[in-house]
């Protein structure tokens, strides 16, 4: 519990020095992160409000009371039924706290229909977003967070393991999907990490195609895309694997994007800019002629949420630093063919980079 | 596609009837219901923009613009590259597009971070939530709709057979959601449609608690509740079980909830509103001198989201009408002891209600 005391302690000062009066978070990591209770959003307003100064408060439905009393160190918790609605408490407990002149930070991710609640409540209030405060408290990750990411990693390399020794030949794209969710949870990872991608044939050229009920051919190229969770934070690998047997062409294009993520991850150190690992992964895909065809950045930074800051694409002059934790995963996709991505974790270390994921790049034929 | 642009229409005219200038929506249910397009949210800008007039716009990152046009009949998709940015492609669309006095309608769970995008975009736009023009639309389900409830319903029931069946003794929680999750697949499941809770012995007085490492215990009380999708339609069942053995307190208060749950389910016909279905479940509580420890409302919506409109809770004065389909599902929950949740989804009809789950709710002594 003292760890997320400390955090709070931190983010209060933080939202005291840029002169916030209030941050409102809901249902996210980030709520997560600050006071250790976490559930998927839902309908019901569930906020934690954290003023600048004195105690955070939780303004929770009533099914949650209890719960967050046991998992949070955050013992205001005010709850209101489902027979009387939030609205009268929010405004009675804002009331009650000092907000200044109403410069407010809203979680992120917050929906839609709370963050128009908040500013009914708070008509003047000018609304900016949490991340200000959240992401550099989160971004450089410390030695147990690395040490929980290192983990989630590891089971993700485990089941890559387990799935290259089954004969995929009998299986649709949501077997080997529900397959790999399987290995994954017997490994040790707490739930998946996000929904399991398995892309077989032409639709592997869809870098955010989900499995599917397409059955798994011979020579299919198939991109596997999944993560595991330990202790919250989250692991992603992405390999690309061919069924049975393989074309040249296939080939060829394998090793270029396999030399482009080798070449950037080599990049990684502390004080090399983020657009910079992009940059060279993109160069030499480019100069290969696919250029075109790497349809997406580089990579995503990792902890709580599979997707945060720092985002390695081009534009992004960010200063990576010791602790950072992000994706390198460039690919190539050919309409209606195949498309190839390889992905893995690093942290910046003092000197370069620690890869989260030890699979092997080498090309595997599987089935 | 026929259908997502006959709903398209019917959602342009009512904006055009209620005077709303523009409806932008994020990926979500609403999103997918008009256009057969959906992926988790990202933190990448996606909008589905639908004018009053004219052809809905999609606004979407490069890596989603082959898919779109593959899945939905919206077929003017404007991309963005991740080196560019969304804001200024934002402005340009909104600006093509005939606003009117800019009254605008957002997603009900678009994230914070978008709609501050959208509010600098269009700083005059007064917003309101889509919910307005959506839930009509989707609150009452047709034929075909209610067809796919029933099958994700009769999934989830077959999942509860296989489960009862179980040694759960030698089980953690985690291991016991793995094991429904893998059954529900198995009998056809696209996916799970929420993350499955597993709560034994006095996690069961939590509502919502998710499964964790506990032990499952002989004497256990254990809350099961889970989902399955069938084309992209949601089921939700809950059923408790006892561990091996169970005590006359245990069955005492179980036999409290089945008879406030059938007593609810008998209750639904049309005309009759949401809060008086929740009074008579509420009512046959407290009589029993349970009523504090009802501390959820009755039931919730369900279709393409698990949790929707109609909300079964004592304030909702809203008529029942033939197609609504809802959770039915009193619980009383006893801190530090035990909890008990029995619930079925039910579809009016025109006469009284149908079920959707069909699992027997005599207590089940498993292991």
């Amino acid at each position: 519990m003292e760890i997320y005391q400390s955090r709070m302690k931190k983010a209060q000062e933080m939202l005291s020095g840029l002169d916030f009066g209030l941050m409102a978070l809901f249902p996210s990591s980030n709520m997560l992160y600050l006071s250790g209770f976490y559930d998927e959003p839902g309908e019901r307003l569930l906020f934690l409000l954290v003023p600048r100064e004195g105690d955070p408060v939780f303004l929770a439905p009533e099914l949650y009371g209890q719960q967050i009393k046991q998992e949070s160190p955050v013992q205001d918790v005010r709850i209101w039924k489902d027979s009387d609605g939030p609205v009268n408490l929010l405004e009675r407990t804002l009331a009650e706290l000092d907000l200044g002149d109403e410069r407010v930070l809203v979680d992120d991710r917050m929906w839609a229909a709370f963050l128009l609640t908040l500013k009914e409540v708070l008509p003047k209030a000018s609304l900016e977003l949490a991340s200000q405060v959240m992401m550099p408290l989160r971004m450089q990750k410390t030695w147990d967070e690395i040490n929980c990411l290192e983990r989630a990693g590891e089971m993700a390399d485990r089941a890559f393991e387990n799935i290259v020794g089954l004969d995929i030949t009998v299986m649709t794209e949501l077997d080997l999907a529900a397959a790999l969710e399987e290995v994954m949870i017997k490994h040790g990872s707490e739930k998946i990490a996000f929904e399991t991608l398995v892309a077989s044939g032409p639709n592997s050229a869809l870098p955010h195609y989900r499995a599917g009920r397409r059955k798994i051919e011979p020579g299919d190229v198939v991109v596997l895309d999944y993560g595991c969770r330990y202790q919250g934070y989250c692991s992603d690998i992405t390999r690309t694997v061919v069924c049975k047997a393989t074309s040249e062409d296939v080939r060829a294009v394998y090793e270029i994007v396999e030399r482009a993520q080798e070449m950037a991850v080599q990049a990684v150190r502390p004080g090399i800019t983020a657009q910079e690992v992009d940059r060279i992964a993109r160069e030499e895909i480019t100069k290969a002629g696919y250029g075109e065809r790497f349809i997406h950045r580089t990579g995503h930074g990792i902890g709580l949420d599979v997707h945060e800051e720092p985002y390695i694409n081009d534009g992004n002059d960010l200063e990576l630093k010791e602790g950072m934790a992000f994706s390198v995963e460039p690919g190539i996709y050919l309409q209606g063919r195949f498309g190839i991505r390889i992905e893995d974790i690093v942290v910046v270390t003092e000197t370069g980079a620690k890869r989260m994921n030890l699979s092997t790049h080498d090309l595997q034929v599987v089935g």
